[in-house]
């Protein structure tokens, strides 16, 4: 391939970095890919590392050693972080997602790509330190979030299903009581999802009482794995005490009046 | 904010323009964020856009007009498309992969966020002629890839419930007989999900006799919307007529062997 300017490597190298967050790619790679010394792609690196830092969209880590390489890492700026989690608190605030019985209705934003991606990447900043091998969700809504968060650490999404299903093989299954309705459910896990020693880290969108991370947490440790971390979209305030003990909500839901149609629902911010 | 130099607006307007694939932004929007004028900022543009072309990673749109602004289209150049492809169908010929009763395990693949990046940019690439205005899936294995397509779309996803759920509000439900197994199963859409006249996309993970898609396209009439294609990852060759008519498949599973542990699944290439 014929050689190509700075500014075409710069973009280029932008794209394909940001396309795939936490990837290590290595400098011969691009080396080859470009037609230039690694000495060069440094520097190219170096400058999209200034600007991802500069306009807060994001770090580019460098690993030294034969096995080393250039990785991006998306940030979300506090501010623009909190924008987003207002936006969501004001939109599920709309009285008409009050469903009879004081749900909420939440389908539509939980399968908004461009607010997953956002929220995939606030979750993945603040639940780093906790080094998880993967992700874990339970199916059906929260699946998206925790599909953009393994897709912000790079990482596979296990996804538990309710009942035990033929076509996945022979599976771990157990009983858990919901903490709200305290009826006894099933969830299970393929025995090949997971392998002992993983460190993993539960995602979902919606915490009550909590009994349905709590089974989450006891089917891991099941099959020899280890719940590192929690994170629900929306959580609410009450019981205060949870079913399991240290998670990360993005939204506390305090209150769904049925009757005024007024939900208090507050973002947790990271700002003043 | 100061100004910015050149280099760094490119690599800037590249992270932001291909975080968020077909979303329009305006010119103004980019003016203000680096303190140029909007003639400074489409030539920034047109090298991207140059640079994305020469690289295969994408096309930048321009829209004219009062409403107008710049888009990024991914595309995935046909022999990476076919590389794909080729490595899913070597993975899923794992012998270890067969479950007893001639099923296939998907599922860490389907749960792999950049595979299923890939896959989604496929998707949209081969299906843009169809203007959807939602991706409809059901749930749960197809769940990520169909978000992928939605947000190579820019689109949100709707997915289809089987039974029906009290925290979703009234819906509508419909009973399908499964076109292999011949069971009667029920799914269901919240009311509010689909408004009457939207086009619709399908995607789902897998296709043996169509009975599921068959579902979705009555479910979705049942609403006033249409369907207007179809997509699936994966699809059997027998039965060779399936209960929907047209549907794009970018695997063909020909046979799974319980006994010697051979698979035949081929992808379906667009280059000789």
């Amino acid at each position: 391939m014929e050689k190509v300017r700075k500014m075409e490597r710069v973009a280029a190298l932008t794209k394909i970095l940001a396309d795939r967050p936490q990837h290590l790619f290595s400098l011969s790679y691009f080396s080859e890919l470009f037609g230039f010394a690694k000495s060069t792609i440094c520097e190219d690196i170096t400058t999209i590392k200034e600007t991802m830092g500069h306009f807060g969209l994001g770090t580019v880590e460098t690993v030294a050693g034969a096995a080393g390489g250039v990785r991006f890492v998306p940030t979300v700026p506090a501010d623009e972080a909190d924008k987003l989690l207002h936006e969501l608190a004001c939109r599920l605030a709309e009285p008409d997602r009050i469903i009879p019985g004081g749900f909420l209705y939440m389908s539509d934003l939980l399968f908004t790509p461009h607010l997953m991606v956002k929220a995939g990447e606030i979750f993945m900043e603040r639940l780093a330190h906790l080094s998880p091998d993967y992700i874990l969700t339970v199916e059906t809504k929260g699946i998206p979030l925790a599909f953009m968060v393994a897709r912000a650490f790079d990482l596979p999404l296990i996804t538990v299903r309710r009942g035990s299903r033929v076509t996945e093989g022979s599976s771990v299954s157990i009983n858990y009581v919901t903490g709200s309705s305290k009826r006894i459910q099933t969830m299970s896990l393929p025995k090949r999802a997971l392998p002992a020693g993983a460190r993993v880290l539960v995602i979902d969108d919606f915490m009550k009482a909590g009994g349905t991370a709590k089974g989450m947490v006891d089917l891991a440790q099941e099959v020899g794995a280890e719940v590192t971390g929690i994170g629900v979209l929306v959580a609410t305030a009450e019981p205060e005490h949870k079913l399991v003990e240290d998670y990360l909500a993005l939204l506390i839901l305090h209150d769904i009046d049925e009757h005024t149609k007024v939900t208090d629902i507050r973002p947790v911010l990271t700002t003043g």
